[in-house]
This record gives C-alpha cells, structure tokens and sequence, in this order.
C-alpha cells in the first residue's frame, strides 16, 4: 500500500460518515425519546452533514483496521466522536466565546439560526455522542462499549476540551482586568493545546484500538502515535492560522496573533515550529514501526496533518 | 413506614449526593484527564454544591430502594442525573436562553462567572454525568451501566429535555418575526413539558429500576409512576411561577404570564390546574400499588412534589 492509499481512505470513510451522520440525525426519534423538533434536528445537520475532513473518524477506523476491524461499530465510534468536534466548534464559536461568524466557509451555526439554537444544538450533540457509543449496534459487548464512552468522556470534558477551552479563554486574558493576554510560556501553551485539541485526538486513536481489541504494547504505540499526532496538528494549526490563506481555510486567519495569543509559532518563531512540527510527524510514525506495512495510512495521516492547507 | 420518613430521607439523600458532588467535582484529574483548570472547575461547584432538593437523586435511590439496592453505585447514578439537571439549568439560564439573574437566591452562574464559563460548566456537567454511570464503581455489570447511560441520554437529548428547551423558546415566539408567543393548546403544552421537565424526572425513577434490576412488570409500574410524577411536578411548578413568592421560590415568579407562555394553569384556569394536579398525584400513588408499604416513601414524594414552596 503506498502514500496513493491516502486520499481514498480519507474520502471513503468521510461518505460513511456522511450518510452515517445523515441516519443519526433523522427527525425520528429513538426508542425513549419523545420527539425531535426540527429546529434543533435542522441545526445540528448543518453543523455535521455537508463535509468536513472527518479526520477524528478516519482515525478511529484506520486505527481498528489495524488489527482488521472495519464495520459499522467503528464508523459509530467515529461518528460519536465526529458529533463532539462538531459541539466543539458550535460552542467555541458563540459570541460569548470566540464570537466566529465563519466556519468551513459558511455561517457559523448561532449566525445561521441564532445563540440560543446554537448551544441547543451543540447540547445535542454531546448527549447523542454517548448514546451513540452506548447503544448495541457499536459493539455486541457493553465492556467494550463502555471504555469507548470512557475514552471520549476523559478526553472531551473538564480534564481535556472542556478544560483547554477554558485555558485558552484565560490565556486571551478574558478574566484579568486590563483584559491583557497572560504572558505564556512554552509548557503552559502545550498543557492548554494538549487539552483543547490534543486530547480528543489521541482519544480517536485510543477508541480505534478499543474497538480493535488492540493488545496493551499496541495499544501503548498508538497512544504515542496520537500524542505526536495531536501535537502535530496544533503546530499545523497554529502555522496555518500565522501565515495561512483565509479562503482555503474556510475562517478567519490571524486570529491569534490579533488577540495576542501565544502559540508554538509566536513563542519559537515560524522556522522553529516548522522543524518542531517535522520532528512530531516523524515521532508518530515511528511510533507506529511494530505495525510495519499496515500502518501505511497512519503514517501517511501523520504527513497529511503537517502539509494540509485547511 | 409513616409520611414522616420523607423529610429524613430527602435530607439523607441530599447530604450524600452533597458529599459524593464535592469529591467528583474535585480539582484532581481522573485517569485519562490531563488536568482540571481551576476556573471551570470552580464554576462547576458553585452551580452543584451548596443544597437543592436533590429530587432526582431522591427518586434513583428510592426506586431502587424497593428492590434492596442501596449503595454508593446507586448514589453515582443519582448523582450524574442531577449533573445533568444542573448543567441544564446553567444553559438554560443564560442571557441567549431565559437570560435569568437568579437562581436558588443566588446569582446564577454567567452572573457570578461570565458566559463563556457559564457554557463550559454546563458542558463539563453533561459530560461527567455519562463519565459517571459509565464508569465502574457505578455497577460491576457493564450492561447495567450502558443501560443507565442510554436511560439518561434518551431522555435528556435532542429528544427529551433538550428538544424540549427548543420547543420552549419556539412556543415564546422566539423565531417568528413578530416575537409573539404562538397559541398554545393543551396537547402540545403538555408534550413540551413532557420533554422539558417530565422526561428527566420519569428517568431518575427509571434508572432507580434498572440500578435496583427490577423486573418488566415492576419496571412498567415505575414507568407510570415517573409520567404521572413528570406531569405533577410541571404543574405545580406553573401554580408556583404564576402565584408563588419569589422568596421562597428562590427566582424571579410571574415569569411565564410576562412572557405570554401558555402553561396549563393559563390554558384551564387555577382551579382545574389544582383539580389535575390532584389526579395525577392520585394517578402516580396509584401506579405503586404493586409495592405496597415498601412503596410509601415515594407515595410521600408525590405529595411533596404537589405541595412544595420552592
């Protein structure tokens, strides 16, 4: 399998997720529920259906097909943990947080309905996170249902996105009096990055290996892969945000450095980041080597994090 | 067992959901969490701790009281139910929601905190809430826990008390141009409430039933139960808002009629309104007759929840 492999996967499991995502999100509601209003059902699919890398579903599948799991469980899992990002991005949008009025090119939810629609939404789509990944059809045994609900429940509250948001809210310097940005050291920028979005990706990986019974040596190697991963992807983040191009972007760009915001890239230079961000990728996909071949992906993944353009 | 027990064991309950809250909402991370940022953490606690009927806990343990379940893991159970009624009332508080300044007496929590935090509290809550019946020492059986998860999640998302706040809002004419409240009729009055209050209330009672294991008939005994409570609670919480002391209510009162909303005290008067909640009262002691003696703590809760001030 070689680098070619990338793409395709990449498109594969985003149109699983889609129509997925589509079924999921249906105005019919699930034994137990007593109705699904259609404004809130209209504004959670325009915040998860119509695109969207799926990158955190992506790892999750790549990551069970290594030890040769691929089936609707794992697509679920994805998808449960695709609905957590998209909650993310709806809240962090909100005028009371980052006050974005694009996202992925088109209005930001509480734009394209209004706030209070907006934090419903993203209310709703947590709560269906874990119904996702609690109900039956993820996996036929509930222990293993329960660590993945486990994995996302650690990684996307207090003590990881949740968390890091509030962090990051804190860094801009919302809560000082003179509203000035904290000044930040280079720990305390990757403890609040490793929370906000570092998290939630290592988790992806994790609940691949779950799902895929990953014995515990492999399961360490994937962790360090998604550790590097994530890191990886802030530094990407942070460089695209410095020096990107809004319109491929699909947001606003410099946004960090108008708030006066440390990132890797303002706190060691644009250079530094760059061999800082080669170093990470080649730590993930080093991480990966007891995989050999199989990992081809993965490993292609890592790249695909540091090089994109969105 | 006499009327008399009720008080003890509201107040026995309460004080150990206050004692578990506190140590849950801990400023130590749980394995899996990177750390707990003071901030949030902080809000979280002023939103949980420091009294509240505990109701919903109230009625977990008691439901599975009656099948000789009383233990911490019943405790946990009750304990993420009333994170969830917490977190709901924090987003629900907001300026973009009902936009209220109290709550219990005090300050509600964008008003001591600010917004941005008062949205991640309750984003923290929601997700603890499902950390907590997933994880063990709520169950040693993982399918008891997964069917706890999903009893809550049904009930608290875009199909229960979250589709409820947005049908809410709709029905205060949120979304129409002119702002006016739509009309209002009795049926689909009492499906909002349903989803918005009665939902969450019937699944504490619910989730007593599955953490006590009782059996189907058992179950659907309790299910009658939880509804007739459900619709009690709703209904003496419109008597409240439209005659009560704010006070003793413990939140601004008169709110529903400033703002034009139907409530079944407005659609068939105050009388009828007593004469229902009577019924349904009747209708929730009734649904225990199965139980016998063993049931007279909740038959007590019934009438509590009829005849409470705040």
């Amino acid at each position: 399998m070689s680098h070619i492999a990338l793409p395709a996967r990449l498109e594969e499991t985003a149109a699983a997720v889609e129509r997925l995502l589509d079924r999921l999100l249906s105005p019919e509601p699930l034994p137990g529920e007593i109705a699904r209003p259609a404004r809130v059902v209209e504004a959670m699919r325009y915040a998860m259906l119509g695109g969207g890398k799926r990158l955190r579903p992506h790892l999750v599948v790549e990551a069970a097909r290594l030890f040769g799991r691929e089936d609707e469980g794992v697509l679920r899992a994805g998808a449960a943990i695709e609905c957590v990002h998209g909650y993310s991005l709806i809240h962090d949008d909100l005028p009371a947080m980052d006050d974005d009025e694009l996202r992925r090119g088109k209005p930001t939810v509480h734009r394209a309905f209004d706030e209070a629609t907006a934090i419903l939404a993203g209310d709703g789509l947590l709560t269906l996170a874990f119904d996702m990944l609690a109900d039956a059809p993820t996996d036929p045994d509930p222990a293993l249902r329960l660590a993945l609900v486990l994995a996302l429940s650690r990684a996307s509250g207090l003590g990881g996105m949740v968390g890091g948001q509030m962090l990051d809210l804190e860094a801009e310097g919302r809560f000082t009096p003179d509203g000035k940005p904290l000044p930040a050291d280079e720990e305390g920028t990757l403890r609040l990055q490793a929370m906000k979005t570092g998290a939630i990706l290592a988790a992806a990986v994790e609940m691949g290996a779950i799902a895929g019974r990953a014995a515990d040596r492999d399961r360490q190697a994937l962790a360090a892969y998604g550790r590097a991963l994530g890191k990886a992807f802030q530094i990407a983040d942070d460089l695209l945000d410095h020096e990107g191009d809004a319109a491929l972007v699909g947001k606003a760009t410099g946004k960090d450095a108008a708030r006066g915001k440390a990132t890797l890239v303002t706190l060691l230079g644009i250079e530094p980041a760059r061999a800082r961000l080669r170093a990470l990728v080649a730590e993930a996909q080093a991480a990966l080597a007891p995989f050999g071949g199989r990992a081809e992906v993965l490993r292609a993944t890592a790249s695909f994090v540091a090089e994109r353009q969105n």
